[in-house]
């Protein structure tokens, strides 16, 4: 196929995400460093998740392993969403089976007050992290990886995961200067948390808005879309390409292009042809295989991946990728299956 | 305001849905009988649910409370999805703070071959409940009530509820045939679980497809619309107009319309201007009031009302309505306000 490529820079998947020609499709995986792998069941075996996003080997080894397995064609930085938050001296855990808890919700300007800046310092261990692995994967780009303000303000509010986000939204419409002072502080960490990424040598930033799409458009451009675009244009300028994901937003796919992505992620309900028409002529798109797909037998995941191909030439630029995150469930094996199919069905 | 009207055929509720002029916009919610109301609470005291959707008079005390309370403009039938599945002899549970489990899931084409139809005497509580509460309503209509195929097959290959609906997309994607055949018996059921209330009185129904906005379009006009429409042309036969809803359905709005509606239930996703451009001229709305504005002060709620109220003209017919059910924790006395805003603020 290609010649091999020397630095992230160069690389097919950077290439993509700036539009410009690829010799294949680039592929990576949303949460393809966790549980699906045994081998990630086995180095995590015993440790807390927040304990393993705070060890500089273990993030490392997890960053790794879906790339050595699956020749993914970029690596995303193994943490989780309120690792940042917790770095700023917030009380929260992750309660297996439920998810982040956060011991002291946040519902009051009083509240807000109590949250302070990210310090560098404060995640010492996520720049050694992000040394090791640019050591490590050489060419391979790393991804750096944060929860965007509205999502990060879904938990602090709610004291954990919601359906409805009912308390959160309710303070967003009651309380508009409370709320834009929270998402103002959770930007601001957000934007710290991505600039060490970048700082420490990863080739791109992928910004989750993991529940904006429980939003209508018009209360998205109003009550996020301000927040989201601080953090954006804030990494504007380190120069690295901004991925914007988030599920079900396919009412938001215009708002999160505006946010100044320059890659928006799509979920499966929005094929990327229709997706392209909902984005600046500009703008790269990430997704859209059905994570389900994966459960159903290798004709119809040929089926899906080559019609995943075909759609996303309508896109400035393809990133292969689920419309989700790797379900736990998931046979690894289908995963190297997957980038086998996008590499062979894409190469020019 | 107009002349009090005499039976449910001239009713705002059955003008609005088969779009003639109205004289004010007729307004009920989505679980109006149900958890947030004390009255509702008392009555169930140490009844289970299943027990309760049973009992003729709790049926028709429960699906009165909300009438009597609210000044709503229709009644909905006390049920829940998988009444009609129980009453072929599924062996099921309606586990609290899980939802429904189902003893033996459906996954096999062994296994379809076990659901039977229903038969109209199977379900003689939902005939005795629909009569009284027809006699009680007097020229209040009653809106029938049932759960669309793919929602129902979900439940039932899945074993209970599901975030993603993997066995049950694997099963479709993978086994065509045997998906078609589930769909093809659940079609039938649930025809005649409404027929059995139309047929008692009730003089609309709704047809709920609460997890269709899991699919894409395409995988939904493949393994979905044609049981949807299969029951909403079974049921076109008895002249009562046709509601379709699901959640998360932005995508889906034209295909459900498709499917033989006659007015599309919309969420809070997408406005209701926007939603009257996705399905045909002739079609009525309903929606879209998100449940959280309720949480949300008497300021943003009477904001809200006045936008879907205006957004609404745009549709051929609109139903007033929430987006989604309504929030157990929500305040009954805010309910009856948004009808007092509704009525109030749409009188011709």
């Amino acid at each position: 196929m290609s010649a091999p490529v020397e630095s992230p820079a160069e690389s097919t998947f950077l290439r993509a995400c700036r539009g410009e020609p690829v010799p294949h499709t680039p592929v990576w995986f949303m949460r393809q460093a966790g549980r699906s792998l045994p081998e990630y069941r086995a180095v995590r075996e015993g440790v807390g998740m927040l304990e393993s996003c705070r060890r500089p080997d273990l993030v490392t080894e997890i960053t790794l392993q879906p790339v050595r397995r699956h020749g993914v064609d970029a690596a995303i930085f193994f943490s989780d969403i309120v690792v940042p938050l917790l770095a700023t001296g917030i009380d929260l855990d992750i309660v297996p089976g439920v998810g982040p808890v956060v011991a002291e919700p946040i519902r009051t300007a009083a509240d807000v007050d109590r949250l302070r800046p990210l310090d560098p310092s404060d995640v010492s261990y996520v720049t050694e992290a992000v040394g090791n692995l640019v050591r490590e994967l050489g060419p391979t780009p790393l991804i750096g990886f944060a929860g965007a303000p509205f999502t990060l303000a879904s938990y602090l509010v709610e004291g954990g995961p919601s359906r409805n986000h009912l308390r959160t939204k309710a303070l967003m419409l009651s309380e508009p200067s409370t709320w834009h002072a929270l998402c103002a502080r959770l930007a601001a960490i957000t934007t710290e948390f991505l600039r060490v990424q970048v700082r420490a040598g990863a080739s791109a930033i992928q910004l989750f808005d993991s529940w904006a799409g429980a939003l209508s458009e018009a209360d998205y451009r109003r009550y996020v879309l301000p927040h989201s675009t601080a953090v954006l244009a804030a990494l504007a300028e380190t120069g690295v390409p901004k991925i914007h994901f988030g599920v079900g937003t396919g009412e938001l796919l215009g708002a999160m292009d505006d946010a100044g992505a320059d890659v928006v992620g799509v979920d499966w309900r929005v094929p990327l042809d229709v997706a392209a028409g909902r984005v600046g002529p500009r703008t790269a798109l990430q997704g859209n295989l059905d994570p389900a797909v994966l459960f159903a037998g290798d004709a119809v995941l040929e089926q899906e991946v080559a019609r995943v191909l075909r759609e996303g030439k309508a896109a400035a630029g393809h990133v292969f990728n689920l419309g989700h995150g790797v379900l736990p469930e998931t046979d690894p094996d289908v995963l190297t299956r997957v980038v086998e199919l996008v590499h062979a069905g894409s190469a020019r």
